[in-house]
């Protein structure tokens, strides 16, 4: 018997995604999709890659709707707008796995400080941070699971080894990212047009970027302390991928191959981190359309810094994805159920 | 029990795109890769896309080992060097799909014009041209599948509705075709780097490229008279896709609606092909990474000409993923097995 | 001593490139630019690519003030806003190249069915078409001139040749045209995103695009006779650049060389027009931001067609640098000042 | 009367971007070409877009030759090769702008560390390092000139305004930049193809790429003490420019407004150094195809650090546009001569 799920919020990028992740599902239905924008049509002509796969026509938001023939929830919605739906969800029944920012934070203060008023402080505490490989027991049994962001789910991977063995001078890290477009939403701006994006580069949210108190959250409870790091984003002229290089202070002298073998064995057991070999770092092509996070750690000799490299696409394993893993995990699939695809290259 | 292929020339896009493809198989093993420039390196090293999903190592071309370890060979050579390896594949007992351009041609001289001299011309005959949509009968009982090139599939798709049902002079049909990078290969060419590409575009090969005997066959077998068209080739800046345009005089008055119905019924058992609504013609977005061919007709009033626009992923329908569709049917399969995924969008 | 000329509706891609063509003309000076969307703010705010070289702020569009401080107009505002200014712009006493749509179709009631009620159709007969290598002395005595479209410059430069000369059937003509994005415009449109474009192309507005009754107004023009095209746009995923690949039947047997002579003899005393070596045809990227049209030509023995290939850089020899050769004809300047530049390559 | 000058190793991108400028330079006549490769060949016909515009053919490497046609060279060849002509060059008399790296480094040392044994080297303390807005008086004189690297020219001048105000911890400067893929040359290597670059992102040489003793060897001269840096190139799916995000430890507390001034003083007479408004930074679509380099500066007040993001084309004011900008100086000529236009946008 499969499970019933719906997509709240599938007429954008980490919709149509989901739908792609989920069709090819083989416990998993989608029996409700919803879009404000495009009421009453069908989905499959909103996104012409979905003709012949889905025939679902595009709802409102009616949680009691919605509860009625499905029982899992992904939330797709804006940050804001996804507060606005997920406790009504969780009132009738459902799980939900919300991909918005909404309940990342466990800090009521921070997230207000960060984004707006929150209109739910009390599903916070609940909320587990869905990041498997270092939250994999409480999502399992977690009613909410706030889906990471892309940016933080890059950085956490990439900075988790070095924190929990205790090798870096925590006042030293530096987070530069570069995301693909279709970060940025399908929403249109002048800004995301093509020839705005194409043959440019840039940087954004200098200093400033919302995903900087998330990712501080994370690395602050794996170190038992509270860190603080510089994040810079840049926007990318391709369609998905994020890249991070992370620089940190080693505390002691160490080799690329022992750091290297401390990330190995770090994620010996997860299915969606790869090491690279030694002096070889990931390129974001190498995970184009799946769930791995590939990760190549190099030691800088002459400054006595640690510089860490990880790729991810960030509609998958930085969004739908990471939602579908942890849906596995919340109904007790094996943990790569749907998943377990290679990367599309080129 | 799973069947046993083995993948020659596993170091082009080509090849690697079938690894993709078998990888999500849930009835194929692959075996036995080769690639004469990797030996001995594994697979996964050379397309890290492939790590953990695979941990083949490359072996040179031997047909007794090959033979040994499995049933079906895909051979994903350059032409020329394909036939010198497939006859003796074949004598070992094995099935073969080539998707090279050796055995697509069934007159011998016009290959030789085409190509240069055919050592194998005796399997010319036997060898079934394999494009399930018009050909599925004899791919099922055939012992050498001649995959087709990724212009002629997309252009025959697109205008066997017409030829089959007698609409069009016969005489006019122009063939305006746009294919991404890929299609030219992996080879370390000039022409073929990234700056040479980018925000760059043209016409090649023009009224001499070796896919229009090909194209010509089809179209004639299906017309049963000859037929003649000009084919025009051009390179876009992207990695994957075939976009087709053709034109041709229609014999009689017929409306974009008329000629869609026509389609759609032509069409109408086929898993792979999707045909647009009126007035829509398809995006080689909309099929990127999948085995669809989406079709789009229109009729031009004013100059009483149709106009048809077919889209494929050129490494999937336009060769994997029909090699694939092809294995299925060669093995008695559902012809969709290992197929039916949503393309990855955007 | 310098000409004084205004750009009405700078904030565009159009408009910005007038400003990049114009700062480096030597008879020329900016002194007035409009923008609605923008009023008050530095253009070199609006576009940092202009930062130094312009200090200008835009106004909004004022007639009377900016006969006031300029002599010539170059108006590009989209087709419909375009006539609303035009008359008055004229009436002050200025020259104006409009770069709009609006007075390019000689056919008041041709250009009504296209495209909407025409508010000036008074101007109709005194608008010059403005493409220079063909009503250069028309354009040299205007007040108005109507600068061509992106589109219909590249058809007609490919096809004059062989029209003038009477070598091929009229009722033949196919143009199948390929425009980078910018040819969309700057406006905030989904389909214009990123995400949307990259990766992708497609065909759109198939036999009802409005630039098709402007090449048949040039072709017919040529001829001496009614002229009925089929005309096929698509969207390339690159920002600059059209190729048109143009296809007729020829009347009688002729060599490629022999075509290639016609339109080396044809184009003689043309600046902007290359004609490329024998079997070569030319790539969007040898023209990025020149002024140049090339062309290549190919006889298909097998068909008896011929096949042009011309390209040219949508925003300038299709848009703003074309409005800067007229305007060097319309002010007796020499008709390359400030556009004898190399293209930007890679 | 012009100036007379060559072009050595012209079948690159710096060639070719070199010929571009030059040819739109009122003072400066290209009078010689090399390139071993296309020998006889006329470089328009290697690159069509010198079309019309250049009519000389590639001609050997022959000093003697050269010096007779020339006043100043301009060598841009593999560095290796740079060191075999240079020399020679010299010898009869000419003046010689290097592009290679293989008079960059005062110190022989650390040029055979880095690079391999140098075979003048005793040309090393006679060349002029040519960043002009840090050693313009002594190019003025200079009879050799070693055009500085891409990256190390987008690095120096971010960080020359901070160090030279003894603002930063010297130990701190981490330096993240990205490039476009014109910087690899045109070598046909398969990392190089289009569909390995393209939907791509990685990055590479990390603590090992060589142009970090480069940029050590001018931030600590600026310092007056030695300056270790960590350096990390990444490659970008672009044709041309380079973004470097640096990032220092501040020494006491700076507003970004306070930063600023500071860099809009450092650079107040400098025509081609642009400073952004307060918040925000450059993308590099901003200086395409123009001599510009535009820098944005932001004080993270959370962490104490300043973040700076500047941004170059990296054939131009990294390469080509940077030695016509040394030839200006060299010849007397107005420094901007030749360079005074707008980037190419979009």
């Amino acid at each position: 018997m499969v499970l019933k799920v719906a997509v709240v919020g599938a007429s954008g990028y980490t919709g149509v995604e989901l739908l792609r992740l989920l069709y090819s599902h083989p416990l998993v239905e989608v029996t409700f999709v919803t879009s404000r924008q495009y009421v009453g049509t069908p989905i499959a002509e909103v996104f012409p890659s979905l003709g012949g796969c889905f025939s679902l026509v595009c709802k409102p938001i009616d949680p009691e709707m919605i509860a009625a023939v499905a029982d899992v929830a992904f939330v797709a919605l804006p940050h804001k707008n996804a507060m606005q739906v997920v406790p009504e969800l969780l009132d009738k029944g459902m799980k939900v796995i919300d991909l918005s920012a909404d309940y990342r934070l466990h800090d009521q203060m921070v997230y207000e400080q960060w984004y707006q008023k929150h209109t739910s402080p009390g599903l916070l505490e609940e909320a587990v941070y869905g990041l498997p490989e270092l939250f994999r027991k409480d999502i399992s049994s977690a009613r909410l699971v706030a889906n990471p962001g892309c940016y933080p789910t890059s950085a956490a991977l990439a900075l988790a080894p070095l924190i929990v063995n205790g090798l870096i001078d925590l006042n030293s890290i530096i987070i530069d990212s570069k995301s693909g477009a279709s970060g940025a939403g399908r929403g249109a701006k002048t800004e995301s047009l093509y020839c705005e994006v194409n043959e440019g580069f840039k940087a954004y949210g200098i200093a400033a970027h919302r995903h900087t108190p998330e990712i501080e959250q994370t690395l602050s409870g794996l170190a038992g302390q509270d860190v603080k790091i510089s994040f810079t984003p840049h926007l990318l002229p391709l369609n998905r991928g994020i890249l991070t290089t992370a620089y940190a202070s080693l505390d002691r002298k160490l080799l690329t191959a022992e750091l290297r073998d401390i990330f190995l064995h770090y994620y010996a057991d997860e299915k969606f981190v790869r090491i690279c070999a030694v002096d070889v770092t990931p390129n974001i092509q190498q995970v184009r359309g799946s769930n791995f996070c590939d990760i190549g750690v190099v030691a800088d000799q002459r400054t006595g810094r640690v510089i860490v490299v990880s790729v991810i696409d960030n509609l998958v394993k930085g969004a739908a994805g990471q939602a579908v893993q942890n849906l596995n995990l919340m109904a007790g699939f094996s943990e790569s159920t749907g998943l377990d695809t290679v990367a599309i290259y080129p």
